[in-house]
Parts: structure tokens; C-alpha cells; sequence
């Protein structure tokens, strides 16, 4: 087993006494962020853009998520970019829009950190941090997420396997701060139809070793549009406590991730689809509100 | 992209023609088989045991799966095993209790055949012949299905792309054969929680690409039982025409694939659970019968 | 470990007492050719087209890699190919010319074979049978290999750890043929500038692990000409019993693996070159003659 | 192409004028340090323990590779480890130590730094700055390398595309910084005989595309102490500028990778063969020194 070989490596050994494992804990761990409860039983929608690239883009998005169901809001203003030459997202001034977007409609926000020095500013704008799957193995960050005073959405590396992920997410627990969102996003795989594999099965895998809330993200892990809602419906049915969905006003335009992002209308449909199959798995969306449309 | 660089070292070119192709086609492909319509919009669902084992665990488990829903049988006469010292099937005698077990039960059977030797003897067995993950590349075993007169049901490499595997059952229709039913049942990748990751997200793409039946097979997709029916759930919701998963009536014992077989009462119990979440995207049980439980 | 969990499914493991094992045999496997030892330490270059296109084009390829320092001569008459719409070679008319090269030059031949019909017909035209890469786990051709009276080329397959390898060579061994030769041709990873990954600790390991010969194929493993000579000259270095590679007479016009088929001259002089590498591991060419440039 | 596909997702395209690409200098870039070139043809030996444990075992294996035949020395103060309940490293105390031993034997040190905090005081304390794999994506880290002062070693990541490895490269050039020594350190693979798998072919490929200098690290790329010498001296062949060994005084009580750590004997017989290779291919050991053995 590759995790095993490189645990062979390690002098202290994944004990039976992880804070992250199930058996750590009596009950799942609930985190409460203004409100919503994620890993109650009830599904959260976390959606907005893949980056913050104007004010104009992130209200209107916020407006058109808001109206179309979800519960929270996602936008990047770090942007870890595989070219130097790629947006890099707006920082500070990004993170400045994502709040006036939170006071707009009253949804709790997430957004990226990459560097240790930013933490303290992040957590002063954000309601949730994320740590985004490159840096899985950024330990300094996950340490000083680990110090924040903010619940973590924290994302599996595109090829970790789960044991690793989680002995990653103890690093966070271990520092004192118990609240992970655990979020399954695509793992790297030979097919190419994909930007990435989106693997199901890693929901109730997750759901069976530890206590921690899990979501799905199939926008990066399909990076294709038509296929987010499908495979959203499917974590549901799989037992995630979330989906996080990439939404942006106008895709075509979008600075980064416009092909998997979802048009406002599509991610309204999704929504009311997923409320479908909730229902027949015996769950139900969180504080679903009656649609405008 | 992978699959690319092996086909810029071929001369020949996946054209717009290929007859796997959804436009080639101007509708689904639609496979009959005694009475039994796979992708006609109705789940089927294939069940049995990894491997024929004797005439009593055939008959014994045929009776069960059928007792709780099963529309075809499934059981393996030559078995590829990794190890030449593990079980390697019954042969010849395998298919014929597979013969009695279709007798006892009236559902239509669906074998392996891995040598192109013994086609023509498997084809006078079966209703569908098998062709498994190990053989996506065995060429002439795939032109020798080409010309048998029984549909294929035809299994995903564990490494193929999706490209690659449609190349693969162009092979079988190019010979004559349109009847094809496609199988995904998980790829190799560095997570070890599960035997494989099975790629829900490859429904859909085939659904896109190709006119031909899909079907999941979440037994090897996770290898493991209680895995199977939270993803064949899923694997409805993603659009399968078909589900097929390993039941044995004493998995314990099983000379295969113990781990990830279904004891008879857990396969009724997923039947169950397989219709409520049909119903929800719209869709029934193919000739669903009342249980007897 | 990925081998653990498919052996895990078995209920026959891989013994101490396995064929293989370098602990079954007190000395090193030598394969004795028409005169020539593979595995008795002297290095074995194995040369000729992917594919017998002509017999204009074999005979002279056949010539080139004679005067450039062959040992023996390949050529492929039955050719696995992605699509069916790419040549699959001439089939028997294809053995006749490679027979004919063997006359001319009195070179051994090496030949692929993929289906068991085949075996008979094939054994009586070549020196060497070749399973390739895409058949290791064709376990019914590699029985019929087993039973054959010639020695058996075995090529690793594109994603076989070494243990499910030498496994799939216990088929062979185990059917009464212990005259294999290994062969690393490279693996599948994520990398896309070389058609696959050659990867050379596999042979210290599986020299490690068996007493068979083993031999690298760096045209497959790396997909391009020009690394060609650079992988097999570090092959040498890690203990490769024999280079196997791909020579056309005219590269650009060939009907498969043109890009990585070198240039005559380039063979003779990638020849000269291991020579001087062997030498400064100890070892050298076997019966090397004097080149004629 | 995987690469291809998060290319797609960017919106600015890896250009021709990219500052690490072959053809954006005239000539190999030469890296100096204290009087040692990399990059200049002749090969350059890094080499001392995986991490800093103590003064004593630092300053102990400093002399020993200093008598075996090393260039420079390594040591890891800041470790990424998988578990948070490995070894983190002795931190600021280990850099004091690794300068202690740089005073005793006059050879340059290289050492990772894994948080943009630390990055000023390691670059005071060191010759070279390492960036490991698993922040080969950490692109904050990047930014501030290629703000410091220092040449930076920096090492690809376990599963990153050698286009992805470049682009990555091209964030600490295009701060500023263009003395950056790439290394292959082997990618994961399925093989689980082996750690990694040593991708030496992506010496030859990036020599090709870029004018940077290339080192291979064959004790991560194989994890096994015995395969260490056999992969290094195949590296020197395939054209690698320098070779990067863990050697401890003492593996076996190593707090971290002890089974791929050289025994100093080991490291000092590797060397004189490493030398004789480098003769047949035309290159030498840069500044050899007769050693005391």
C-alpha cells in the first residue's frame, strides 16, 4: 500500500487515539456557522464563483445563488494558478467584495488561504477557511489553520489517498481546532473526458473512519458544466453533507474554471433536483427557502 | 492526453464513422434478451455469484437473487485470476449449472469467456457473453465476439480511458456484432480503501458519446460489501441502464471475491432501496416482480 | 498495497515455493538461442521494425540491424492496435518474411502472438514467442505458451506492479516452460512527453526477486527516438540482460512506431555506444562483431 | 493531456517566452556556490542525512561524506512528515547545526524550507534553499524563492507532469530569482516494490526543454538503500548534472527515512563508482578529491 510505504517511512505511526477518527468521538461533529448546521443530516449548498474578479460579478453571482438556493458562498481571491501568468486572483481587495456579497444576502462565506501570513487576515473577512487540495500537504498552513478561530474546509489532494488526507486533517485537529469540513474534489486518474475522477465512494469511506462532516465539489471534479448536477445528485445519495457547486453571471467571461461553472438557472435546477433526491434518501436541504422562479 | 499519444502512433484514426458513435447511431441501442429490454429506459439488474462453484451454491444462490429481483443471472465458468494457484473455475461443468440455473429460475444467464477457443462452446451456453476488464485489449478475443450471434456485455480495462474502451467495443460492432452493453466497473488508482475507484462520472460521458447500453458493476468498482448498494444507488442516478453486482449464498466461503459479494438478503434490501431512487429521477425497475419477503 | 488487495481476493497465495522465485532456482536462468545465451552476462540486442510491413521492408531492416550489431531480429506479424481501423499486420505472411530475414542474416527471431489459435502456427516460424504488454494477463494464451516448445519473450503489462508480474510469468512456468525472458517496456503515468514511463529499478527488483533473464524495451518505454539510445545505455547500467528496440528503414513511412523507431545508423551507433557503457559495468556485448561502418 | 486539461482552465497559455524554456537563454544556465558549479558538465555529489537530529549525528555524517567524496551537503531542519506525530525537525537549532557543519568541512549546505515565514532566516543560514515535492504547487512559497537571494533546489512533485514541473519552475524566474536547480525524485506509480518510481527519462526530456540544471534524488525515487548506488550511477548516464544521497552515521536509528539512508562505506563506494561511469560517458566528478579510504 503506497500510504503504508510511506508510513514505513515515519517513526510515530497513525495511532488508534487520532482525534480525527470516528472512534475519537461519540457523535459526528456538527460545525454551526451563523446558523446552518453542516453535518447534521440536513444538505448545504456552498456556491459562487471560482474566483472574485469584480464587485460587480461577485454581487450579481451572490444575488443569483442566493435566489437559487444555496446556503453559503464560495469565492476565491488567492488563486493557486498552474501558470505564473494566470489571474491570481484579486487578494485582499477580493476578499473585501466576498464580505459586502456576505452583507448583501446574509450567507455565510468561504474562501481560499495559500500563504501562513495571510491566515489572520483571511479569518478576519470569512466565515469558513479553505485549504485547497494543492496545499493538502502544506503542513505550516495546516498547522496555523489549525490556530485560527475559524471552521476548515478542507480539500483532498489530487492524489492522496485517504488515510493520508486524514492524517493531514489531524495535523489541523491536533492544533485545537476540531472543526473540519472534509470535501471530496476529484482525484487525478488516466481518463481524460474528466478534468478529474470524481470518487463517490470516498463519501461513505470518510463517513465510516471519522466523525468530520464531508462535501462533494463536482465541478473540479468533473470540470465540466453538464455534468455538476449529475454528479452532485449522486453525493447526495452517497451520504455527503454538502455540495459545493462553481456558479458565475456570465461562464463565458469567467477569469478562471468557466467551463465547469454552472449558468445562475442551471444551479436553481440543480437545486430543486437535489431536493428530489434527497427526499428519497430520507434527508432533506438545509433551510431551503421557496424559490423565485 | 494519453490516449492521444497512442493514437498518434496509429495510422488509422477514431473517425467521425465509428460505429460506437452516438451519431452513427440515430438512437439508443436498445439489447433484447428473452423478453428483457437493457437501455430501454427500465434498470435490469444482473446478480450472482463471482464464480460457479458447485451445482447446489449455483441453484442455491439463482433461487435467491431471483426471490429478490434479479431480472438476469451472473456466474463465472473460467475465471482470471491473478495467481495461477487461485480457483480458476469450473469449465465446461460451470456452464452447464449456470444452464440449470437459468432452467430453474427463467432469467436469462451472462458468463465470461476469456480464450477465443471457447466461444463457440460458451455461446451455446449463455445468453451474454462476457468479456472482462483483464481481456478490454485482447484483440482477437473481441473480433471472435464480433461474430458470435449473443449480445456482449463488455467490461472497462482497469486503466482504459473512455476513449480507448469505446475503440476497444468498435472492435465488436465493426465485426457484425451491434450488441454491446458497456460496464463500468472501477479503474485502478492510488486509493487503497477501496479494490478500485469506480468512475460514476463515465456514465454519463458514455451516455454522451456512444448509442450503446451502460451498465455499473459496483462489486469490483469498491470491493467491498457494504459499499455495493450505497453506489449502485448512485449508479442509477447517474443514468445506468443496468446494475450487476456479486451475490453468493454463503459469501464466507466464497472460493472468489467473498469480500464484496451480498448476502441474499442484503441484495433484496438494495433491490428495494434501487426502486425508490429509480423513482426519483423518473425511472422503474425493468418487470419488477412483488418481493417475497 | 494494490497486489495485497487482488491477492486478498484469492484464496490460493503466492507461496515461497512460486516458479520464479529466485530461492527456486540455486543459479540464474540462461536461455540458450541458436548459440546464443540471454541471462549469462553478456548484453543481447534484440532489433527490427514494430511491424513486418513488407518483405522488401523486413529484409532490408533485417540487413541494417545485421551490420549494426543485432544479436537477433523482431518483427511483429499479428499487431494489437487501439483502433481495428489501424493495420493489424500481415498475420502468417508476415511469419514467412521473418522467416526469410532469419535466413538471410541467421539471426533468431522474436515474434508476438496473441491468440491461442495461433500459438502452433506461430511456434513453428520463430525462435522466440513475444506476449505482449496489453496480454500479461491473457491467462489462457499465457497456458498455451506454457506448453509451447520455445523460449517466451513476456512483456510487462502498461500498469502491473512487479508482483502481479511475476505472478502472470508463474502461468507460464508453471505449465512446464521455464525458458522466460522479462521484459520492462515501460509503464502508464500521469507524465505525457514520453509515451510511457520506462521504469528501470524494476530491474535490480525483479533481478532481486527471480532468477529469469530480463531485458528493456526502451522504444516502447519512452515513445520517441532520440531518448531511445539514452534508455538503453542506463538499462545496461542497471543490469538489463538485453535491449530490445525498434529499427525501420525508412521511420517515417512505417505503419506503427515510427516516432520511436530509430534510423539504422542511429542503431549502430547506439551499438557502439552501449558497448562502451557495458564495459564500464563489467560486462560487454555478446559475440559482438566488428561493425562493417 | 492532463496537463492540457488545467491548461485549459487558465486563461493566460504557457508561452513561447517562458523564462525557464531552453530557447529564452542562449546557453545552460551554471549555478555557482562558494566555488562549486552546477550545471557546468562535471557532476556534483550532494549528500548527508535526511533530517538534522542532533549536533553530534550532523557533524559525524558531514565528515564522512566530506571523506567519501561529497560536494555539498543537505539536511533537513523543517521536515514535512505525513503523521503530525512524526519527527518535525529540530527547526531553527537543526540550521545552527547544519552551519556548524559547512564551518568543519568546508562544503556548501542545502535545506528545505517549507512556510514563507522562515524563508529570511534559512536563506541566512544557507547556501542553497530546497523546496520539496509536496510543495512543488505551494505557490507562495515559490514567489518568495524567487525573491531570496539564494539558489533554490527545487525538487518536482510525486505526481506532476514535467509541463507542470516547468510551470511551476517559472514562478520563482519570473520573481527575479533564475538560479534554480531542478531534481527528479521519482513519481508515484502503482509499483509498490519501490517508494517511488525514478522517472529518469525526464532527465534527457528537461534537459531539452529548459537551460536549467537537473539533479536526480535516487534515495526518495526508490526508498531501498541497496537500489541508491545502481540508480544514481544510471542518472549520471542519462545525462544528469548532480546526485542528491541520504547518508546517516547510523540508518538504523534514523528518525526518518532510515531503510533509503546510505551507511557512509556505501556512499563512499557509490561515489568511486558514480566516477567510472562518468568516464564512459565523458564527464568527471566535480573537483574529485583522492579519498582517504
Amino acid at each position: 500500500m503506497k500510504e503504508e510505504k510511506v508510513d514505513a517511512h515515519d517513526h510515530a505511526r497513525k495511532s488508534s487515539s487520532n482525534l480525527v477518527d470516528r472512534k475519537a468521538n461519540g457523535v459526528d461533529t456538527i460545525i454551526h456557522i451563523n446558523g446552518i448546521d453542516i453535518g447534521a443530516g440536513e444538505i448545504v449548498i456552498i456556491a459562487g464563483p471560482c474566483a472574485v474578479e469584480t464587485r460587480e460579478q461577485m454581487l450579481a453571482t451572490a444575488k443569483e445563488v442566493y435566489d437559487g438556493g444555496a446556503n453559503m458562498l464560495r469565492g476565491g481571491a488567492f488563486k493557486p494558478r498552474t501558470s505564473p501568468y494566470s489571474f491570481q486572483g484579486l487578494g485582499e481587495e477580493g476578499l473585501q467584495y466576498l464580505k459586502e456579497a456576505r452583507e448583501l444576502t446574509g450567507l455565510p462565506v468561504v474562501t481560499e488561504v495559500m500563504d501562513t501570513r495571510d491566515m489572520e487576515m483571511v479569518c478576519d473577512y470569512t466565515d469558513i477557511i479553505q485549504i485547497g487540495s494543492r496545499n493538502m500537504h502544506n503542513f505550516p498552513l495546516l498547522k496555523e489553520a489549525g490556530k485560527c478561530r475559524k471552521p476548515v474546509l478542507f480539500k483532498r489532494g489530487l492524489m492522496a489517498t485517504i488515510d493520508e488526507y486524514l492524517l493531514a486533517a489531524e495535523y489541523i485537529l491536533k492544533e485545537g481546532n476540531d472543526e473540519v469540513i472534509l470535501c471530496e474534489r476529484g482525484i487525478r486518474t488516466f481518463e481524460t473526458s474528466t478534468r478529474n475522477t470524481l470518487d463517490l465512494s470516498a463519501v461513505p469511506v470518510l463517513k465510516q473512519k471519522t466523525h468530520l462532516p464531508v462535501i462533494v465539489d463536482p465541478s473540479h471534479g468533473t470540470g465540466h458544466r453538464w455534468l455538476v448536477p449529475i454528479m452532485a445528485k449522486a453525493a447526495v445519495v452517497v451520504g455527503a453533507d454538502g455540495i459545493m457547486v462553481e456558479v458565475h453571471n456570465n461562464p463565458e467571461e469567467a477569469l478562471s474554471d468557466g467551463m465547469q461553472s454552472l449558468y445562475p438557472e442551471e444551479f436553481a435546477q440543480m437545486v430543486r433536483e437535489i431536493e428530489i433526491i434527497a427526499g428519497a434518501v430520507g434527508k432533506k436541504l438545509y433551510h431551503y427557502k421557496p424559490l423565485h422562479v
